[in-house]
Protein backbone atom coordinates (compact mmCIF):
# COMPACT_ATOMS: atom_id res chain seq x y z
CA UNK A 1 0.00 0.00 0.00
CA UNK A 2 2.53 2.15 1.26
CA UNK A 3 4.64 1.76 -2.03
CA UNK A 4 1.43 2.07 -4.52
CA UNK A 5 0.79 5.36 -2.33
CA UNK A 6 4.75 6.27 -3.38
CA UNK A 7 4.44 5.27 -6.76
CA UNK A 8 1.37 7.63 -7.55
CA UNK A 9 3.34 10.57 -5.87
CA UNK A 10 6.19 10.00 -8.31
CA UNK A 11 3.67 9.87 -11.15
CA UNK A 12 1.63 12.91 -10.65
CA UNK A 13 5.25 15.00 -9.65
CA UNK A 14 5.78 14.51 -13.38
CA UNK A 15 3.23 17.12 -14.54
CA UNK A 16 5.49 19.47 -12.44
CA UNK A 17 7.38 21.92 -14.02
CA UNK A 18 9.81 24.71 -13.68
CA UNK A 19 8.13 27.92 -12.37
CA UNK A 20 4.63 26.43 -11.25
CA UNK A 21 2.89 27.36 -8.35
CA UNK A 22 1.76 24.18 -6.84
CA UNK A 23 -0.86 23.11 -3.97
CA UNK A 24 0.04 20.86 -1.38
CA UNK A 25 -2.68 18.27 0.17
CA UNK A 26 -2.83 16.54 3.23
CA UNK A 27 -2.60 13.45 3.67
CA UNK A 28 -0.18 10.03 3.69
CA UNK A 29 -0.07 10.27 -0.07
CA UNK A 30 0.45 14.26 -0.17
CA UNK A 31 3.21 13.57 2.01
CA UNK A 32 4.88 11.38 -0.30
CA UNK A 33 4.47 14.16 -3.02
CA UNK A 34 5.92 16.89 -0.41
CA UNK A 35 8.43 14.94 0.46
CA UNK A 36 9.46 14.35 -3.39
CA UNK A 37 9.05 17.92 -4.50
CA UNK A 38 11.22 18.85 -1.91
CA UNK A 39 14.17 16.50 -3.22
CA UNK A 40 13.71 18.00 -7.24
CA UNK A 41 13.90 21.19 -5.66
CA UNK A 42 17.07 20.48 -3.52
CA UNK A 43 18.67 18.92 -6.87
CA UNK A 44 17.63 21.94 -9.20
CA UNK A 45 15.50 19.36 -10.59
CA UNK A 46 12.84 21.80 -10.21
CA UNK A 47 13.00 26.09 -10.08
CA UNK A 48 11.39 29.02 -9.39
CA UNK A 49 8.61 26.60 -7.40
CA UNK A 50 6.06 28.53 -5.41
CA UNK A 51 3.48 26.64 -3.33
CA UNK A 52 0.18 26.91 -0.85
CA UNK A 53 -0.64 24.13 1.42
CA UNK A 54 -3.85 22.62 2.04
CA UNK A 55 -3.94 23.06 5.94
CA UNK A 56 -1.69 23.75 8.69
CA UNK A 57 0.22 20.04 8.52
CA UNK A 58 0.71 20.27 5.12
CA UNK A 59 2.58 23.88 5.52
CA UNK A 60 4.37 22.53 8.45
CA UNK A 61 5.90 19.74 6.55
CA UNK A 62 6.75 21.80 3.66
CA UNK A 63 8.82 24.38 5.86
CA UNK A 64 10.67 22.08 7.40
CA UNK A 65 11.97 20.75 3.97
CA UNK A 66 12.79 24.18 2.97
CA UNK A 67 9.74 24.17 0.00
CA UNK A 68 9.10 27.62 -0.19
CA UNK A 69 5.25 28.57 0.72
CA UNK A 70 3.11 31.64 0.82
CA UNK A 71 -0.77 31.98 1.69
CA UNK A 72 -3.72 32.00 -0.16
CA UNK A 73 -4.17 35.53 0.79
CA UNK A 74 -0.01 36.17 -0.11
CA UNK A 75 -1.41 34.77 -3.29
CA UNK A 76 -3.62 36.71 -4.25
CA UNK A 77 -2.85 39.96 -2.81
CA UNK A 78 -0.63 41.57 -4.81
CA UNK A 79 -1.80 40.45 -8.59
CA UNK A 80 -4.48 42.24 -10.32
CA UNK A 81 -6.99 40.88 -12.55
CA UNK A 82 -7.19 40.81 -16.06
CA UNK A 83 -11.00 42.08 -16.57
CA UNK A 84 -12.14 40.92 -19.44
CA UNK A 85 -15.79 41.39 -19.36
CA UNK A 86 -17.70 44.64 -21.12
CA UNK A 87 -20.49 44.33 -18.40
CA UNK A 88 -19.46 43.99 -15.10
CA UNK A 89 -22.53 42.24 -13.41
CA UNK A 90 -23.20 39.66 -11.30
CA UNK A 91 -24.45 36.97 -14.19
CA UNK A 92 -24.20 33.42 -14.64
CA UNK A 93 -21.95 33.74 -17.48
CA UNK A 94 -19.60 36.58 -15.68
CA UNK A 95 -19.30 34.17 -12.88
CA UNK A 96 -18.38 31.35 -14.37
CA UNK A 97 -15.61 33.33 -15.89
CA UNK A 98 -14.37 34.52 -12.56
CA UNK A 99 -13.86 30.76 -11.47
CA UNK A 100 -11.58 30.58 -14.03
CA UNK A 101 -9.84 33.89 -13.51
CA UNK A 102 -9.13 32.74 -9.97
CA UNK A 103 -7.45 29.97 -10.74
CA UNK A 104 -3.76 31.24 -10.10
CA UNK A 105 -2.33 27.93 -8.52
CA UNK A 106 -0.96 25.91 -12.00
CA UNK A 107 -1.33 22.39 -10.17
CA UNK A 108 -2.58 20.75 -7.12
CA UNK A 109 -1.39 17.31 -5.87
CA UNK A 110 -3.46 15.79 -3.57
CA UNK A 111 -4.88 12.11 -2.66
CA UNK A 112 -8.20 11.20 -2.05
CA UNK A 113 -10.60 8.54 0.09
CA UNK A 114 -12.83 7.15 -2.44
CA UNK A 115 -12.45 7.68 -6.46
CA UNK A 116 -16.01 6.48 -8.61
CA UNK A 117 -15.45 5.39 -12.39
CA UNK A 118 -16.17 9.09 -13.67
CA UNK A 119 -13.34 10.67 -11.35
CA UNK A 120 -15.60 11.85 -8.50
CA UNK A 121 -14.37 11.78 -5.07
CA UNK A 122 -14.53 11.71 -1.85
CA UNK A 123 -11.72 13.00 0.27
CA UNK A 124 -11.69 14.68 4.22
CA UNK A 125 -10.52 12.00 6.15
CA UNK A 126 -7.68 14.09 6.92
CA UNK A 127 -9.99 17.03 8.30
CA UNK A 128 -8.67 19.12 5.49
CA UNK A 129 -11.61 18.73 3.03
CA UNK A 130 -13.00 22.55 3.17
CA UNK A 131 -8.83 24.18 2.22
CA UNK A 132 -8.76 21.52 0.23
CA UNK A 133 -11.29 22.36 -1.67
CA UNK A 134 -10.61 25.82 -1.91
CA UNK A 135 -7.19 25.32 -3.79
CA UNK A 136 -8.88 22.28 -5.74
CA UNK A 137 -11.41 25.31 -7.22
CA UNK A 138 -8.20 27.75 -7.36
CA UNK A 139 -6.08 25.29 -9.49
CA UNK A 140 -5.99 25.07 -13.09
CA UNK A 141 -5.09 21.30 -12.94
CA UNK A 142 -5.94 18.79 -10.02
CA UNK A 143 -3.85 15.11 -10.42
CA UNK A 144 -4.95 13.62 -7.92
CA UNK A 145 -2.86 10.14 -6.38
CA UNK A 146 -4.22 7.38 -4.88
CA UNK A 147 -3.53 3.66 -4.59
CA UNK A 148 -5.25 0.92 -5.73
CA UNK A 149 -7.65 0.36 -2.65
CA UNK A 150 -9.27 3.56 -3.05
CA UNK A 151 -11.81 2.39 -6.55
CA UNK A 152 -15.46 1.54 -6.34
CA UNK A 153 -18.35 1.59 -8.21
CA UNK A 154 -20.39 4.44 -6.21
CA UNK A 155 -18.16 6.83 -3.83
CA UNK A 156 -19.95 5.94 -0.43
CA UNK A 157 -19.20 2.36 -1.21
CA UNK A 158 -16.04 2.26 1.41
CA UNK A 159 -15.82 5.33 3.19
CA UNK A 160 -18.04 7.55 5.20
CA UNK A 161 -18.92 11.35 3.96
CA UNK A 162 -17.20 14.23 6.01
CA UNK A 163 -18.96 17.19 6.50
CA UNK A 164 -17.36 20.21 8.21
CA UNK A 165 -20.56 22.00 10.43
CA UNK A 166 -20.01 25.15 12.35
CA UNK A 167 -19.60 23.99 16.21
CA UNK A 168 -22.95 26.23 17.28
CA UNK A 169 -24.97 24.41 15.16
CA UNK A 170 -23.81 20.66 14.87
CA UNK A 171 -26.72 19.83 16.32
CA UNK A 172 -29.21 20.53 13.74
CA UNK A 173 -27.07 19.39 11.06
CA UNK A 174 -26.51 15.51 12.98
CA UNK A 175 -30.59 16.00 12.88
CA UNK A 176 -31.27 16.88 9.02
CA UNK A 177 -28.77 13.61 8.34
CA UNK A 178 -30.41 11.56 10.87
CA UNK A 179 -33.95 12.39 10.28
CA UNK A 180 -33.50 10.16 6.60
CA UNK A 181 -32.06 7.62 8.17
CA UNK A 182 -28.43 8.22 8.11
CA UNK A 183 -26.03 7.85 10.71
CA UNK A 184 -23.83 10.60 11.60
CA UNK A 185 -21.33 10.64 14.02
CA UNK A 186 -19.09 13.49 15.27
CA UNK A 187 -15.73 13.04 14.78
CA UNK A 188 -13.78 12.48 18.25
CA UNK A 189 -9.99 12.55 18.41
CA UNK A 190 -7.94 11.98 21.59
CA UNK A 191 -11.41 11.99 23.70
CA UNK A 192 -13.14 15.81 22.23
CA UNK A 193 -14.79 16.32 19.21
CA UNK A 194 -12.12 16.92 16.61
CA UNK A 195 -11.58 20.55 15.29
CA UNK A 196 -10.37 21.92 12.25
CA UNK A 197 -8.03 24.26 10.92
CA UNK A 198 -11.14 26.66 10.43
CA UNK A 199 -12.65 25.72 14.32
CA UNK A 200 -15.55 23.48 12.67
CA UNK A 201 -16.43 19.85 13.96
CA UNK A 202 -16.90 17.33 11.21
CA UNK A 203 -19.72 14.69 10.86
CA UNK A 204 -18.93 11.51 9.14
CA UNK A 205 -21.79 10.17 7.59
CA UNK A 206 -22.51 7.00 6.76
CA UNK A 207 -23.98 7.12 3.54
CA UNK A 208 -24.83 4.58 1.35
CA UNK A 209 -23.75 4.40 -2.67
CA UNK A 210 -24.26 7.27 -4.18
CA UNK A 211 -25.98 7.66 -7.49
CA UNK A 212 -25.98 11.19 -8.54
CA UNK A 213 -22.44 13.22 -6.70
CA UNK A 214 -22.81 16.52 -8.34
CA UNK A 215 -26.85 17.06 -7.74
CA UNK A 216 -26.02 15.93 -4.08
CA UNK A 217 -23.33 18.40 -3.60
CA UNK A 218 -25.15 21.25 -5.11
CA UNK A 219 -27.84 20.36 -2.53
CA UNK A 220 -25.45 20.13 0.48
CA UNK A 221 -23.54 23.49 -0.52
CA UNK A 222 -27.10 25.07 -0.20
CA UNK A 223 -27.42 24.09 3.50
CA UNK A 224 -26.69 27.00 5.36
CA UNK A 225 -25.72 25.18 8.55
CA UNK A 226 -23.10 23.09 6.01
CA UNK A 227 -19.70 24.35 5.72
CA UNK A 228 -17.93 21.97 3.48
CA UNK A 229 -18.11 18.14 2.13
CA UNK A 230 -15.98 15.59 1.46
CA UNK A 231 -17.76 15.44 -2.43
CA UNK A 232 -15.37 16.41 -4.75
CA UNK A 233 -17.35 16.26 -8.36
CA UNK A 234 -15.21 15.36 -11.34
CA UNK A 235 -15.12 18.86 -12.66
CA UNK A 236 -12.52 19.78 -10.35
CA UNK A 237 -10.19 16.88 -11.34
CA UNK A 238 -7.53 16.38 -14.38
CA UNK A 239 -6.48 13.72 -13.66
CA UNK A 240 -6.04 10.40 -11.39
CA UNK A 241 -2.78 8.77 -10.81
CA UNK A 242 -2.72 5.36 -9.71
CA UNK A 243 0.21 3.83 -8.39
CA UNK A 244 0.50 0.11 -8.90
CA UNK B 1 -38.98 55.60 8.50
CA UNK B 2 -38.84 53.70 12.43
CA UNK B 3 -42.46 54.43 12.30
CA UNK B 4 -42.85 52.22 9.67
CA UNK B 5 -40.15 49.66 11.06
CA UNK B 6 -42.67 49.27 14.34
CA UNK B 7 -45.47 48.78 12.50
CA UNK B 8 -44.21 46.04 10.07
CA UNK B 9 -43.11 44.69 13.62
CA UNK B 10 -46.39 44.90 14.96
CA UNK B 11 -47.87 43.30 12.02
CA UNK B 12 -45.35 40.57 12.07
CA UNK B 13 -46.27 39.80 15.56
CA UNK B 14 -49.64 38.45 15.11
CA UNK B 15 -48.37 35.51 13.24
CA UNK B 16 -47.04 34.61 16.95
CA UNK B 17 -49.03 31.87 18.67
CA UNK B 18 -49.14 30.55 21.90
CA UNK B 19 -46.32 27.34 22.48
CA UNK B 20 -44.24 28.31 19.40
CA UNK B 21 -40.71 28.41 18.77
CA UNK B 22 -39.84 31.76 17.91
CA UNK B 23 -36.57 32.81 15.19
CA UNK B 24 -35.29 36.08 16.66
CA UNK B 25 -33.45 38.14 13.67
CA UNK B 26 -30.97 41.15 13.76
CA UNK B 27 -31.26 44.44 12.81
CA UNK B 28 -33.30 47.66 13.39
CA UNK B 29 -36.53 45.98 12.60
CA UNK B 30 -35.87 42.83 14.27
CA UNK B 31 -35.05 44.74 17.58
CA UNK B 32 -38.83 46.09 17.49
CA UNK B 33 -40.01 42.91 17.01
CA UNK B 34 -37.71 41.76 19.77
CA UNK B 35 -39.19 44.42 22.41
CA UNK B 36 -42.91 43.68 21.53
CA UNK B 37 -42.52 40.16 21.94
CA UNK B 38 -41.10 40.64 24.92
CA UNK B 39 -44.19 43.29 26.04
CA UNK B 40 -46.48 40.31 25.20
CA UNK B 41 -44.77 37.50 26.61
CA UNK B 42 -44.80 39.68 30.17
CA UNK B 43 -48.66 40.27 29.81
CA UNK B 44 -49.33 36.96 29.44
CA UNK B 45 -50.75 37.77 25.97
CA UNK B 46 -48.27 35.00 24.38
CA UNK B 47 -47.30 31.75 26.77
CA UNK B 48 -45.05 29.10 26.15
CA UNK B 49 -42.73 30.73 23.94
CA UNK B 50 -38.85 29.86 23.46
CA UNK B 51 -36.73 32.07 21.35
CA UNK B 52 -33.96 31.09 19.13
CA UNK B 53 -31.37 34.02 18.09
CA UNK B 54 -29.64 34.82 14.69
CA UNK B 55 -26.74 36.76 16.46
CA UNK B 56 -25.13 37.45 19.96
CA UNK B 57 -26.77 41.20 19.53
CA UNK B 58 -30.26 39.91 19.36
CA UNK B 59 -29.33 36.96 21.98
CA UNK B 60 -28.40 39.42 24.07
CA UNK B 61 -31.14 42.28 24.02
CA UNK B 62 -33.73 39.02 24.17
CA UNK B 63 -32.02 38.22 27.79
CA UNK B 64 -32.28 41.69 28.75
CA UNK B 65 -35.66 41.74 28.07
CA UNK B 66 -36.19 38.22 29.83
CA UNK B 67 -37.42 36.49 26.44
CA UNK B 68 -36.75 32.55 26.99
CA UNK B 69 -33.95 31.64 24.78
CA UNK B 70 -32.41 28.04 24.02
CA UNK B 71 -29.13 28.07 21.85
CA UNK B 72 -29.68 26.35 18.22
CA UNK B 73 -27.61 23.51 19.18
CA UNK B 74 -29.90 22.73 22.36
CA UNK B 75 -32.86 22.89 20.57
CA UNK B 76 -31.65 19.76 18.35
CA UNK B 77 -29.97 18.24 21.25
CA UNK B 78 -32.61 16.53 22.83
CA UNK B 79 -35.23 16.11 19.40
CA UNK B 80 -35.04 12.71 17.88
CA UNK B 81 -36.04 12.75 14.34
CA UNK B 82 -39.03 11.18 12.34
CA UNK B 83 -37.39 8.79 10.36
CA UNK B 84 -39.69 8.54 7.91
CA UNK B 85 -37.68 7.41 4.56
CA UNK B 86 -37.86 3.40 4.23
CA UNK B 87 -34.35 3.90 1.86
CA UNK B 88 -31.99 5.38 4.39
CA UNK B 89 -29.58 6.85 1.38
CA UNK B 90 -28.34 10.17 0.51
CA UNK B 91 -30.63 10.72 -2.49
CA UNK B 92 -31.99 13.84 -3.57
CA UNK B 93 -35.31 13.21 -2.41
CA UNK B 94 -34.65 12.00 1.09
CA UNK B 95 -32.80 15.45 1.56
CA UNK B 96 -35.70 17.46 0.21
CA UNK B 97 -37.20 15.58 2.95
CA UNK B 98 -34.28 16.40 5.60
CA UNK B 99 -34.50 20.01 5.10
CA UNK B 100 -38.62 20.17 6.10
CA UNK B 101 -38.38 17.53 8.55
CA UNK B 102 -35.69 19.32 9.96
CA UNK B 103 -36.91 22.75 10.61
CA UNK B 104 -38.20 22.57 14.08
CA UNK B 105 -38.61 26.50 14.10
CA UNK B 106 -42.21 27.50 14.34
CA UNK B 107 -41.73 31.27 13.00
CA UNK B 108 -38.43 33.46 12.04
CA UNK B 109 -38.70 37.04 12.64
CA UNK B 110 -36.34 39.61 10.52
CA UNK B 111 -36.09 42.56 8.25
CA UNK B 112 -33.89 42.77 4.85
CA UNK B 113 -32.02 45.63 3.60
CA UNK B 114 -33.89 44.69 -0.09
CA UNK B 115 -36.47 42.77 -1.44
CA UNK B 116 -37.56 42.16 -5.48
CA UNK B 117 -41.21 41.83 -6.65
CA UNK B 118 -40.99 38.60 -6.20
CA UNK B 119 -39.78 38.57 -2.31
CA UNK B 120 -36.23 37.57 -2.87
CA UNK B 121 -34.10 39.41 -0.43
CA UNK B 122 -30.75 40.77 0.22
CA UNK B 123 -29.81 40.69 3.71
CA UNK B 124 -26.46 40.92 5.82
CA UNK B 125 -26.04 44.69 6.56
CA UNK B 126 -26.04 44.01 10.19
CA UNK B 127 -23.42 41.10 9.37
CA UNK B 128 -25.10 38.18 10.87
CA UNK B 129 -26.11 36.82 7.40
CA UNK B 130 -25.28 33.55 8.43
CA UNK B 131 -27.18 32.75 11.18
CA UNK B 132 -29.81 34.38 9.59
CA UNK B 133 -29.89 31.80 6.74
CA UNK B 134 -29.54 28.64 9.51
CA UNK B 135 -32.64 29.58 11.11
CA UNK B 136 -34.51 30.72 8.14
CA UNK B 137 -33.97 27.24 6.73
CA UNK B 138 -34.64 25.86 10.04
CA UNK B 139 -37.78 27.92 9.96
CA UNK B 140 -41.70 26.66 8.78
CA UNK B 141 -42.31 30.25 8.21
CA UNK B 142 -40.33 33.26 7.59
CA UNK B 143 -42.04 36.26 8.02
CA UNK B 144 -40.08 39.54 6.69
CA UNK B 145 -40.75 43.22 8.00
CA UNK B 146 -39.61 45.88 6.55
CA UNK B 147 -40.47 49.64 5.61
CA UNK B 148 -41.55 50.71 1.93
CA UNK B 149 -37.73 51.70 1.51
CA UNK B 150 -36.76 48.46 0.50
CA UNK B 151 -39.00 47.40 -1.53
CA UNK B 152 -36.85 47.44 -5.76
CA UNK B 153 -37.77 45.79 -8.91
CA UNK B 154 -34.06 44.15 -9.08
CA UNK B 155 -32.31 43.07 -5.66
CA UNK B 156 -29.24 44.72 -6.24
CA UNK B 157 -30.51 48.24 -7.44
CA UNK B 158 -30.04 49.68 -3.63
CA UNK B 159 -27.81 47.72 -1.94
CA UNK B 160 -24.17 46.29 -2.31
CA UNK B 161 -24.65 42.37 -1.60
CA UNK B 162 -22.84 41.21 1.78
CA UNK B 163 -20.55 38.14 1.08
CA UNK B 164 -19.02 36.21 4.13
CA UNK B 165 -15.61 35.00 3.28
CA UNK B 166 -12.86 32.91 5.27
CA UNK B 167 -10.46 35.09 6.94
CA UNK B 168 -7.37 33.25 5.25
CA UNK B 169 -8.52 33.42 1.92
CA UNK B 170 -10.22 36.72 1.64
CA UNK B 171 -8.67 38.11 -1.13
CA UNK B 172 -8.74 34.95 -3.53
CA UNK B 173 -12.24 35.99 -3.69
CA UNK B 174 -12.50 39.60 -3.60
CA UNK B 175 -9.86 38.90 -6.47
CA UNK B 176 -13.00 36.16 -8.01
CA UNK B 177 -15.51 39.13 -7.65
CA UNK B 178 -12.44 42.14 -8.94
CA UNK B 179 -12.17 39.89 -12.20
CA UNK B 180 -15.66 40.21 -13.13
CA UNK B 181 -15.45 44.05 -12.56
CA UNK B 182 -17.28 43.95 -9.53
CA UNK B 183 -15.74 46.03 -6.46
CA UNK B 184 -15.50 44.08 -3.53
CA UNK B 185 -14.88 46.15 -0.55
CA UNK B 186 -13.55 44.65 2.60
CA UNK B 187 -15.97 45.49 5.57
CA UNK B 188 -14.47 48.02 7.85
CA UNK B 189 -15.54 48.96 11.76
CA UNK B 190 -13.61 51.44 13.58
CA UNK B 191 -10.46 51.32 10.94
CA UNK B 192 -10.54 47.52 11.38
CA UNK B 193 -12.01 44.44 9.58
CA UNK B 194 -15.47 43.58 10.58
CA UNK B 195 -15.74 40.42 11.71
CA UNK B 196 -18.92 38.11 12.15
CA UNK B 197 -19.61 36.09 15.09
CA UNK B 198 -18.41 32.75 13.29
CA UNK B 199 -15.12 34.56 12.74
CA UNK B 200 -14.84 35.60 9.28
CA UNK B 201 -14.35 38.55 6.95
CA UNK B 202 -17.41 40.19 4.74
CA UNK B 203 -17.07 41.40 1.30
CA UNK B 204 -19.48 44.05 0.47
CA UNK B 205 -19.86 43.76 -3.15
CA UNK B 206 -21.08 46.24 -5.45
CA UNK B 207 -23.22 44.25 -8.16
CA UNK B 208 -25.61 45.45 -10.53
CA UNK B 209 -29.57 44.74 -10.83
CA UNK B 210 -29.71 40.65 -10.49
CA UNK B 211 -32.02 38.79 -13.25
CA UNK B 212 -31.87 34.99 -11.61
CA UNK B 213 -31.21 35.11 -8.18
CA UNK B 214 -31.70 31.54 -7.72
CA UNK B 215 -29.02 30.53 -9.89
CA UNK B 216 -26.84 33.09 -8.86
CA UNK B 217 -27.13 31.94 -5.75
CA UNK B 218 -26.41 28.13 -6.37
CA UNK B 219 -23.28 29.54 -8.11
CA UNK B 220 -22.33 31.47 -5.01
CA UNK B 221 -22.85 28.36 -2.71
CA UNK B 222 -21.09 25.87 -4.93
CA UNK B 223 -17.44 28.48 -4.09
CA UNK B 224 -15.71 26.65 -1.19
CA UNK B 225 -14.15 30.13 -0.37
CA UNK B 226 -17.24 31.56 0.10
CA UNK B 227 -19.16 31.01 3.67
CA UNK B 228 -21.99 32.73 3.07
CA UNK B 229 -24.16 35.39 1.12
CA UNK B 230 -26.83 37.80 1.82
CA UNK B 231 -29.15 36.25 -1.08
CA UNK B 232 -32.38 34.76 0.50
CA UNK B 233 -33.97 33.42 -2.73
CA UNK B 234 -38.17 33.62 -1.79
CA UNK B 235 -38.30 29.96 -1.31
CA UNK B 236 -37.50 31.22 1.89
CA UNK B 237 -39.85 33.08 2.73
CA UNK B 238 -43.15 32.64 4.22
CA UNK B 239 -44.68 36.34 4.07
CA UNK B 240 -43.28 40.42 3.54
CA UNK B 241 -44.62 42.15 5.85
CA UNK B 242 -44.39 46.29 4.71
CA UNK B 243 -45.30 49.03 7.56
CA UNK B 244 -47.18 51.83 6.19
Amino acid sequence: MEEQKKLAAQKALEFVKDGMIVGLGTGSTANYAIHLLAEKIKKNELKNILCVASSSSSEKLAKELSIPIISLNQLYRDKTPNIETQNPQLSIRNLQFAILNSQLIDIYLDGADEVDKENNLIKGGGGALLREKILAQASKKFIVMIDESKISDNLGTKFYLPVEVFQFTYQSEKYFFESIGLQANLRIKNDTPFITDEGNYILDVKINPLDNPKELSDILNNRAGIVGHGIFTNNFVTEVVVGK
